[in-house]
């Protein structure tokens, strides 16, 4: 296990160098939109251009949902998991779940005033970009640490839910809720149609994506894999149970955490995995050594224009942030893993467009 | 988290006394039973007598099923939990999953000889009952990391499958896979029927109780939740990944741990909770903290005649498998929880009778 409290995948130094982008504070109040959920119906894939992506989708659903198929696959083991930052919802420039933590700095120092004047929190409050695109990843998981545990579960449930009403992404302007890949909640909700429940498997935390994963991907909370921080059961005076949440990992779900974490909640290997960074790598591999037909599919950010484009394997620059390696890519080559263009695949990448 | 690597929920050091009369291992092949899933329906608790306790199942199922009910409770979030170990099956004289591990000491041995002459592998080798009756927690403890971790996920669910196939309970001489309370198992099918998903929720090994739950109680494994060990990734050298059960406890899912695990792997709190013993307080208490109409229902073990009678409520000795004190009862009386009596409100227990 390890030592480090919190980490939700984050393991390069240069992570917060986004943070030059990013509002302070959140700006205006809305409430949360579900316009994906409300957009026209969609189960054939209508965001998606045709192509061997779409094909592999298709096929991959023919093959295992008809009983005449050599592979077919009994409904109650029909189960397909989406890895989130960058497979779901847009993960530049920097994860929405860090943005949130920093956005709570203030509130968690307003509680415990001796912080305002020790590091990382004094830097994170001066609001200088410079100095806080330097911060270390043990400054961040103090931060972490400090934001996503000492509170109950309800608790924090409401903090997520007024944040996610409040802060805007800097380029769109639009609540983080808003920035869902179109075609993905086709392919979501394609497979749903098909019988297959669908996981979502996240190096990010699980507690988080809870909050929001049923109204906004259709998934319940019960559906939702992600780093795990632990709880403490404790009493009010009047006897009420309550539980707080600890600082403290049960499972980091990133990399081999990933199959490990599916293990852990799910007990079945998938049949269907999307990702579209190494931290994703094992998952896809996990789902591949099953028999039958497997679908395995990763995300390429190709678009720069209406989304980014990033990452070795274009040999663009590492933004450390769901990175895509030439390795990736050519084990996805070589194990028959789609690659999914943004630019090509997708003709519309939000449900906004 | 908890210093020791497995417990399961043993917390005394006279758990083994019920070795006595155990047989030393398995006798003929027979595959597993699934006679209660192919009983007559039974979806009106036709074993159940009428009374207190069947009455307040169907008044929580009518007040949170009907939508003129202000108690009206949501399909997604219709949640009940049911702890295994004396409240499905029979716990007596010992949790079947603590014979399983003594059951794997000579295959565990044969593969580390090393282990034939160390304590406590020695003396449960031994076949000495009055010996093995002495054994202490932190020799159970050795027995059950060295039983239950080292192989494969694969590898276990066949061993585990195997030895169901074979053990026979010392009293009925049935599989431990027969020894299910069938009015149980028309609670379950009852509330799955009008919506509710049904989770297990024990103290025994999640991993271990997934082997069989669907076959037995028509619970998926991704609705088993039980003490959890950590699993770890690893390649073969043709480079496919497989998962190894390791000696790690993530968490101890009894006591406290039951609301604290139905948090981490439900993420919702129950509106329905199961138990029979101390160790199910804190989850029937969690379950009543939540607002509209909750149902909490405790087994008692009061049929020496058709099952087994025990625990302090009674007056009778705390056997230390399933406790029952005074003070959980007068809990339940004070809170509203059922109580029921195995005597008086069951008029079948087994399948087979």
């Amino acid at each position: 296990m390890s030592q480090r409290p919190f980490s939700f995948g984050l393991s390069r130094r240069t992570l917060l160098s986004g943070l030059a982008v990013l509002p302070v504070l959140s700006g205006t109040f809305l409430s949360v939109s579900a316009s994906a959920q409300t957009a026209p119906s969609a189960d054939r894939l209508s965001s998606w251009n045709d192509g061997a992506a779409k094909q592999a989708i298709f096929d991959f659903v023919r093959a295992t949902t008809d009983r005449a198929s050599p592979n077919y696959v009994a409904p109650e083991e029909r189960i397909a998991v989406f890895d989130q930052d960058g497979t779901l919802w847009v993960e530049h420039p920097m994860y929405s779940q860090v943005v949130y933590c920093l956005d709570r700095v203030p509130a968690v120092v307003a509680k415990q005033p001796k912080l305002k004047n020790v590091e990382p929190f004094k830097t994170v409050l001066s609001g200088n970009r410079e100095a806080m695109s330097k911060l270390t990843m043990p400054d961040l998981e103090k931060i972490l640490a400090a934001t996503l545990s000492g509170m109950t579960v309800e608790e924090f449930n409401a903090e997520v839910k007024k944040w996610l009403e409040t802060a805007r992404h800097p380029r769109w302007k639009r609540p983080y809720t808003e920035l869902i890949y179109q075609p993905m909640l086709e392919v979501m909700r394609y497979l749903r149609d098909n019988g297959y429940k669908t996981y979502i498997v996240t190096g990010g935390g699980q507690d988080f994506v809870r909050v929001y994963a049923e109204q906004v991907y259709g998934i319940p909370p019960e559906q939702v894999v992600g780093s795990m921080g632990g709880t403490k059961l404790g009493y009010e005076k009047g006897g009420k149970p309550f539980l707080t949440k600890e600082p403290k990992l049960l499972l980091n779900d990133d990399h081999a955490g990933k199959p490990e974490g599916i293990h852990l909640m799910i007990g079945r290997r998938p049949y269907a995995a999307f990702g579209n960074s190494i931290g994703d790598q094992q998952m896809l591999e996990y789902t591949g050594a099953g028999d039958g037909a497997r679908l395995m599919m990763l995300v390429l950010h190709d678009d720069a224009q209406r989304e980014y484009a990033y990452g070795p394997a274009q040999g663009l620059p590492d933004t450390k942030v769901g990175t895509f390696t030439q390795a990736l890519y050519d084990e996805a080559k070589k194990d028959g893993w789609s690659v999914i263009s943004m630019k090509n695949d997708w003709k519309r990448i939000f449900a906004f467009e």
